[in-house]
C-alpha cells in the first residue's frame, strides 16, 4: 500500500495508527505502518521522554510519530486553578451525585489518576513537542486544530512533517493556510472528536479543498476493504485509532472495558460533549446518558468540562464501574470482536486491501470475472 | 461496472438511480444504469400507470424499477380521517403560526398539493405495486421496511427482484428473513430516512449479515470515486438518489429550491423528524429549525407527522418560500454545484470509477506508479 506520502515517510504501507500506548505504536511501525503515539495522557514530559526512548529501542530505526493536543488559540496567563474556579458548583454536585448513585468509591490515597487533563494545557503540550523533537520522530500530529505556527516551524526545522485532523473542509483549509503538511479527514463515524460529515463525503471534499496537500482518510476504517474505500476517495493513506484499543499489545488496563468493547455493536457509540466539552464519539454508557438526561446541568465548554470530569473518569476507570466505564471509540467497534496482535490487524489490512482492489479490477473488467460475492473473499 | 447482480438484471453498470421523476429514471436506464421511479408521490395508481407507460416508450426495452413505501406492519380498518383525528390541535396551531410568520399564502382554489401523503397508505401502495407489475419492471424496491410477504411473493411470481433499504444490520437481517433479494445499505450520510451508522461501517456490516444476498451501497455516493469506495466495501452496486435532484432532466419545479441545492454545502443538511415522524436527512431550513426550536411542540409519530405537514409543505413548495423550502437530500449536496444532464453524471460515475480503480492498482503495486495526488486525476 504505497503512495507518494508513504514513500516520503519511508513506510511500507500507507497506514497510520494512532494509539496512546507505546507498545502498540511500536508494533504498528514494526509491521510497516506509521505508529503515532498520543501524548495527551502524559502529565510530565519526562514520562513521555521515557516512553519514546523505549520506542526507539523497539522500532529498529523505522519511522514513527507523536500526536499532541495543542489548540492554536492561546490563552495567556491562565492557570489550572483559574480554570477550575470557573466550574459552577451545580456541575460538581451533578458529578458527585452521579458517581454516588453507582457506588463509585474514592480513589485510594496517592493513587494515580488515569486521565490527565494537564496534557491539554499549552505549556505541557509544548514540553511534549520539545521532547518529541529530541527523538527521531517523522510526524507530529495534532488531534484538535493545528499547532501554533511557531511549533509548525519548529517541527519543519527538525525535518518533521506536521498533520492536523479536520472534520470539515473549512477547518482543513484553515490548517493548510497555517502551513501544515498533511490533513487527516476524520469523518462522523470516527472515535474522539468528530464533526457531522461522513467519511464518504468528507475525504473527497477535503482532498479537493487542500490539494495538492496529501489527505489521510479517518473514521470507519478498521479493515483492508475499508482502507481501500478510503484510498478510493482520494486519500494518500488511512488513519486508524479505534481498532488498536483491543489488540493484544493494548495497555488498556480494565478487563471490564475490554469486554465492553469486544461486545459492543456499531450502534453502541454516541457523540457526546461530556468528555471534553466538544462532541466526541465514545461508547454509550450510563455516564454519557446521564449527561444527556433530564437532570443534566448541561456540559461546560472546553477545557472546563475536561477538568470537571477528569477525577470522576479516573475513579470510574480505576474501579471499573461497569455501567459507567467507557472510552472514545468509533463505529467500527462493532467489528472489534476478538483480541488480535497488531501484526494480525496489519496483515488483514494489507491483504484485505489487495483483495478489495482485485475485486474492483474484476468489476471494472480489468481482469476476468465479476464482483460477485462468491469471488469477493478469494 | 459489472457485478453478478448487474448481470442478473441485464444492466451495463451496477448503478441504481432512485428518483421521483420518470424522465430522470428513463435517462439513467438509457445510460446503462437501473432507473428506479419513486411511486410515493403518486396519489392515484392511474397517474403512476401513465408515467410508467411513458417510461416504456422511452427506455428502449432496457430494465428499470419502481420504489414503493409499504411498511410490513399493517394497520387494519383505519382511514385517513381516523388518523387526521389523532393530530393534536396544538400541533396544527404551530404549523399555522410558523407559515403565517413567513407570510406563506394559502394554496389557490383547486391547486394541486405537490406532496401526497396518500402514497404512504397501504391500499394506495398496493395499487402502485399492481400497476408496476403490469409493466416490464425488473426491480421492486421499498424505501421504508420490507414489503409484506404476499407482495414479495407477487413480485417474485412476476420475475421481479425485491430490494429493501436498511440502516442497520438488524433491519437488514429482518428484511432477508422476509425473503427479499437485495438489501440497500443506506448510511447516515444519505438523504431521506437514515440511521446513525455511516456508510463506511454499515455496508460491510450488512454485507456480512445477509450474505450471500447482494448489497447496494447508499449514502454519500455521487461520484465515481465514491462508487469505487462503496464497491470496495463489498457492495454489488451503488444506489444514488440525491445527485439526480439537480440534473437537467429533473422535474423539480422550484427555481428557488434548485438554487438552494446548488449552493448548499455538505454541512447544510439535518436529520429531522419534521417530515415524516422518523429521522430523515434533508436541507436544513428555517422550517426544520422551527421544529427543533424552543417553541416546537415536538414531532408526531409516523404517519401523523406526514399528514400534519403535507398541506404546509405543498404551500411552502408552491409559493417557494425561500426560508422554508427544502427537500430530502444527502450530504453529497455539497458536491452538487452545477446542473448536468443525467448522461454526464453517469459518464463521470463510470469514468471516475475506472480512474479510482487505476489509482488503487498503482497503490497496490499492480501497475507502475504510486497513488500520488498528481496521478490520481489521470
Amino acid at each position: 500500500m504505497r503512495t507518494e506520502l508513504s514513500e516520503r515517510l519511508g513506510i511500507e504501507h500507507a497506514i497510520f495508527g494512532f494509539t496512546p500506548f507505546p507498545a502498540v505504536a511500536a508494533a504498528i511501525t514494526r509491521a510497516g505502518g506509521l505508529g503515532v503515539l498520543g501524548a495527551v495522557r502524559y502529565g510530565e514530559a519526562e514520562e513521555l521522554a521515557k516512553d519514546l526512548d523505549w520506542m526507539d529501542a523497539h522500532v529498529g530505526g523505522l519511522p514513527y510519530g507523536v500526536d499532541v493536543v495543542m489548540p492554536a488559540k492561546k490563552v495567556e496567563n491562565v492557570t489550572v486553578a483559574d480554570v477550575e474556579a470557573m466550574i459552577p458548583e451545580g456541575h460538581r454536585a451533578f458529578v458527585r451525585e452521579t458517581l454516588a448513585r453507582y457506588g463509585v468509591p474514592e480513589l485510594a490515597e496517592g493513587e494515580r489518576a488515569g486521565w490527565r487533563i494537564t496534557g491539554w494545557m499549552e505549556e505541557v503540550a509544548r514540553s511534549h513537542v520539545d521532547v518529541a523533537l529530541e527523538h527521531p520522530i517523522k510526524l507530529l500530529a495534532s488531534a484538535l486544530g493545528h499547532p501554533p505556527e511557531d511549533v509548525i516551524a519548529q517541527a519543519h526545522a527538525a525535518g518533521v512533517l506536521v498533520a492536523a485532523l479536520a472534520g470539515s473542509a473549512r477547518h482543513a483549509r484553515h490548517h493548510a493556510e497555517a502551513g501544515i503538511d498533511i490533513v487527516v479527514a476524520q469523518g462522523h463515524e470516527a472515535g474522539g472528536h468528530t464533526g457531522e460529515i461522513g467519511t464518504m463525503v468528507l475525504v473527497p471534499e477535503i482532498a479537493a479543498a487542500v490539494a495538492p496537500l496529501p489527505v489521510l482518510a479517518a473514521g470507519g476504517i478498521g479493515t483492508g476493504a475499508q482502507a481501500a474505500a478510503g484510498l478510493a476517495l482520494g486519500a494518500q493513506g488511512v488513519w486508524l485509532g479505534s481498532v488498536w484499543l483491543t489488540v493484544a499489545e493494548s495497555e488498556l488496563r480494565s478487563p471490564v472495558l475490554r469486554a465492553k468493547l469486544l461486545a459492543a455493536g456499531s450502534g453502541d457509540t454516541v457523540r457526546s460533549r461530556s468528555l471534553t466539552g466538544k462532541p466526541a464519539r465514545q461508547l454509550r454508557t450510563e455516564w454519557t446518558e446521564a449527561w444527556d438526561g433530564p437532570e443534566s446541568p448541561g456540559t461546560l465548554p472546553m477545557p472546563l468540562q475536561g477538568l470537571l470530569v477528569a477525577d470522576a473518569l479516573s475513579r470510574i476507570q480505576g474501579y471499573e464501574t461497569p455501567e459507567l466505564i467507557g472510552t472514545p471509540v468509533g463505529q467500527i467497534v462493532g467489528q472489534m470482536t476478538e483480541e488480535r496482535p497488531v501484526a494480525a490487524v496489519m496483515d488483514e489490512l494489507t491483504r484485505g486491501f489487495e483483495q478489495a482492489v482485485a475485486r474492483l479490477d474484476r468489476i471494472a473488467g480489468n481482469i476476468a470475472g465479476n464482483g460477485s460475492s462468491g469471488e469477493a473473499g478469494a
